[in-house]
């Protein structure tokens, strides 16, 4: 239950939904629960036994399981009634037990509870079975056998609830929901480029089968709009651009342009629609960029000048949060009057890059418009095309990126890339997995982006770039890397930035696939696609290493179980020791294989001795003991 | 909030009340909060401003404090806004500091500001104040002074803020309610006896000034009806009694009346008005058991057959959980077609003993009757005589006992009794005082009762009885004792039981207040009048001790901090070293009183040596050093 209801959970295609609840009643009868649930577009309610799972301790907790098995808002909720004929059974056994020899008034309620069921059995063979039993009850010469056998008949038992009385049945007050998307929306692996250093969109199309290849599942483009000339950016954020600077993509739209449009030197819509079309046939997806902003020649301005926030003395806002200032682009005005043309202007905006094939929007900074109006854009959007995605590309306080989340964001970013120690890196993702983030908020770990080049990785040097790539595709199901992290690229335009010299926002490069860093993350990519357990985040289990410099953990998913032990320093050789703990249920002895360097080892429950080094930064192992 | 606000939290008169919320909007803007809240029969709402309190963690968490100073149901709320006036200010100060000179556009803004707040100031100093701003930053020879100061000035700020505009104010949705009990619900001291045994109600009345004297707040009687004497219960719960056995009071009614009959060997209803007016005198209230059972001899078995559960073969059905029978009563069937009128019966049972001065009804077995009919009965109750306080006597599963809690119970019977290790006690009172529990459960720690005599007290021990007197008189800011207690009557009626062998259940016993644990009992009772400390829960504190044997805690209200340090051991001498933690709040070294010694130590923060043994089975250490 996210906030009381108010928002749906979150699952994907192919998971057990576990839905839970304090079942109780006053005195002691038997109980029993269903959960009820609706998949999406169905008018037909299933159920699923419910048991109560915390009897050892004394609790009332009761749970049950389904599955979700297709895409969409699934509703479900729980049903609970009194067992009225196992309690009287087991009232009875407990008589008999005690040895009461006058048991008529009991056998009295027993008939009647009988002949009720087998009223609502109508015919056939449980019918038939439960009026015989009815009979003798009612026979006083049977009566002896009814209490060592008859009335404690398993089967009978069994006949009688397979069609329970269910008129006492108490529900939720409300169904809850639980929105099911597709699979890619919790597991990927998505590289970034930005297509003008590329040669263009087909430029970029000459790469998908190299990126498909890398087994990258998603292939995300920065704006691919006309760029405003006015107080364009040129090289390194410089406020005057040279002539041949060709601004940031953020900046977007022109004379020629705005949200729907091209850049021209990029290529054509035929060009996009190619690029798109030969991605899918590698089983890649295009995911584009979708930042609200405008550069002041955007046409937007002239043609709904108020959707722009405008000074009292006339000046036009340009975006900024004091003292930063982006002088070449303008916000809207979310507050405007024709606010609901301006909703309507900026759906029909990304329907027309779904209707290109665009099926996963990385949404720029939506921390800074409105939480309702992403709630709704989303909600059209999906009506349209329900397996469309959306990333929350916001670094702002956790407050925020979980709403964001809880409103419809499918995935969202995380502050993975600031957590550098164990400690830091145990208590965010654990914090991700458990703490009930898990039912909404599906975390993408971008290893770096063009605006965030860590310190880690400006002072670790190339084994740093290996050990987060390990951690940010073992920690999370879906990870990320902007182009140029193969390649180890690490200089800050100045000391203390995170941001890059000669940034690419900024400059067209040149770019190739051709980093040093591409045969581990070819080599990451298959072993996520060969390993369920590395394509869920809630299964994590952190391990003692006794040594702050190691980290490890354990994924289980079905028969797969992956050992990751990573090391976090780039410079020396570490040793620890990984506990493995009973509750990880692997035999005391079993053998596990290396998969980044095919060695087989033999393990223990218990303490198994590590180290790693600069030029062997972790060990995945995969339990091979069945 | 309890379960999303379906159940009202609970607080006591003269508490603060502490309500919170995540508050943030997209964007950057500074926001502004206050709790609304307004007391029972009330039309107005007040306000108080919350502050963000987690700021220095990056959270979002904002909170408000507001006094609830009289009983009742309260109701809050929560309203948040953008403050555009500071938003302004803020962003020029930083842009100020940032040395940008043109700020032209920006004034135009600060006018429009100033103008709309010189509006809702409507005259006075502060509408002079704002007025002459606003002139100020209109006039362009003046703008360098504005720059520096005038924009800036605190006086300005204060003006335009006390009466800011929230035209985007934004509440929860509905308001959530906290209901006010009197300060007996929390804090009180308990005495039970059976009145029988006494000398019937003016043999009570007899005792009254020394139960005063004695510190007891509530003296509880159990049922004062008549006794059933069908299959009347003899002596140690026998189920034939001989001709002078007076039967069980919980087996209530005979042919002279029902719940709202007096036994007559215990006395006319002018001497139950007299008990009743005698002991409110000596500031002493009369708590009645409410038990709806029925003897077979009760009225209402003729006058409302109905009420009763038969068997299909017409016989009665009396109370039972297999394999254990009670068949001296019968339970009402809360299923009857006619349960309107049975529910009115058992309301108009308690007003009239309200109407006889009954403050407080502990409630017997309520887990065994519908929840709805609690939270019903215990409203109307309140309309009436909104004092009246209710405590459940639910020994059962923990979700049941939360639930009769959140539907209005004001005081809960607890499983302290079974408590007897550190590690249980620990964990046990800190899930009841920091769980969420403290919101709406509210402990009453009985050290035994009539139906318990725990293994513990049958083998410990006088010893034992003074460390687990201490024990519930300071954990928990309401504890109560069951006459015998403080003689240290400690036989089972066999071994493996905690029934009283020979209990004053099913026999009169000539009973006096001379137990030898009776100086120890009047110590604890004024040492908690003495120190608000002990009055409270939720600010309990354990302490390391380095000895499993010994328990220590602090609690601190105001400037009032008792650190307390039990023995659990019955047995030996036990040594440790209570650890004094930063956290406390105390000084480096202090001086401390021990309120049963009247010794006096030095204290410290870090490790005290402590010393416990059979003769001396606690320290409660008052910080004297201010």
């Amino acid at each position: 239950m996210i906030d009381c209801g108010r928002y749906p959970a979150k699952r994907t295609v192919g998971d057990e939904l576990t839905v839970g609840a304090d079942i109780f009643r006053d005195g002691h009868d038997v109980l029993r629960a269903v959960s009820r649930y609706r998949p999406p577009d169905s008018r037909t309610w299933r159920e699923v036994e419910m048991r109560r799972v915390d009897a050892h301790l004394d609790g009332d907790r009761w749970e049950g399981t389904f599955a979700v098995d297709r895409t969409g808002r699934w509703s479900w909720t729980i049903e609970a009634w009194t067992d009225a004929f196992a309690t009287w059974r087991g009232e009875l056994e407990r008589k008999i037990e005690a040895g009461q020899s006058d048991l008529s008034g009991e056998l009295s309620e027993g008939i009647v509870l009988l002949e009720a069921a087998a009223q609502r059995a109508k015919k056939g063979a449980r019918h038939r079975l439960i009026v015989a039993a009815a009979r003798t009850l009612a026979d006083p010469k049977k009566r002896d056998e009814v209490k060592r056998e008859a009335a404690l008949d398993t089967r009978l038992l069994e006949a009688v609830e397979h069609d329970p009385d269910r008129s006492d049945a108490t529900a939720l007050e409300q169904p809850l929901v639980v929105d099911v998307d597709r699979e890619r929306a919790r597991f990927g692996s998505w590289y970034e480029l930005f297509p003008r250093s590329w040669g263009g969109l087909n430029g970029v199309a000459r790469e998908i089968p190299e990126l498909a290849e890398l087994g990258f599942d998603v292939l995300y483009l920065p704006p691919v709009h006309p760029i405003g000339h006015t107080n364009r950016k040129g090289a390194n954020n410089t406020l005057v651009a040279a002539k041949n600077d060709p601004g940031s993509p953020w900046a977007i739209g022109d004379e020629t342009g705005g949200h729907t449009a091209l850049h021209p030197q990029l290529g054509s819509m035929e060009d996009f629609d190619a690029l798109v079309a030969l991605a899918n046939e590698h089983g890649v997806e295009i995911a584009l960029d979708f930042a609200i902003q405008c550069s002041a020649d955007h046409p937007w301005l002239t043609e709904h000048p108020e959707w722009f926030n405008r000074r009292p003395d006339g000046t036009l806002k340009y975006a900024e949060n004091p003292p930063k200032k982006y002088q070449d682009i303008y916000n809207v005005n979310f507050d405007s009057e024709d606010w609901r043309a301006l909703w309507d202007a900026l759906l029909e905006v990304v329907l027309y890059w779904a209707s290109h094939g665009v099926t996963i929007f990385r949404v720029d900074n939506p921390h800074t418009k409105p939480l309702p109006f992403w709630e709704w854009l989303i909600a059209e959007v999906n009506k349209q095309y329900p397996d469309v995605l959306f990333l929350a590309e916001a670094f702002t306080r956790a407050a925020m990126m979980r709403q964001l989340a809880k409103v419809g964001f499918n995935q969202s970013y995380t502050y993975f890339t600031w957590k550098s120690s164990k400690y830091e890196l145990t208590e965010y993702v654990t914090e991700l997995a458990t703490s009930g983030m898990q039912d909404y908020y599906r975390p993408n770990f971008f290893v770096n982006t063009p605006d965030i080049l860590t310190e880690e990785l400006q002072h670790g040097g190339p084994p740093k770039f290996a050990s987060r790539l390990v951690l940010g595709a073992t920690l999370s199901p879906t990870y990320g890397i902007y182009s140029g992290f193969e390649n180890f690229e690490r200089v800050p335009v100045r000391a203390g930035s995170e941001e890059y010299v000669d940034s690419e926002k900024y400059e067209i490069k040149l770019r190739a696939l051709d980093g040093p860093l591409l045969a581990l993350v070819s080599r990451m990519n298959a072993i996520r696609r060969d390993n369920p357990a590395l394509q869920h985040l809630d299964n994590i289990r952190f391990l003692e290493t006794e040594n702050d410099a190691l980290i490890a953990y354990a994924k289980r998913h079905g028969d797969n179980t992956i050992l990751s032990v990573v090391t976090l320093d780039p410079v020396n050789a570490q040793e620890g020791i990984v506990i493995v703990p009973f509750e990880l249920g692997l035999p005391p002895v079993f053998e596990v294989s290396d998969l980044l360097s095919g060695e087989t080892f033999d393990w223990r429950m218990g303490r198994n001795y590590v180290r790693l080094d600069p030029y062997r930064v972790a060990h995945l192992l995969r339990v091979t003991t069945t």
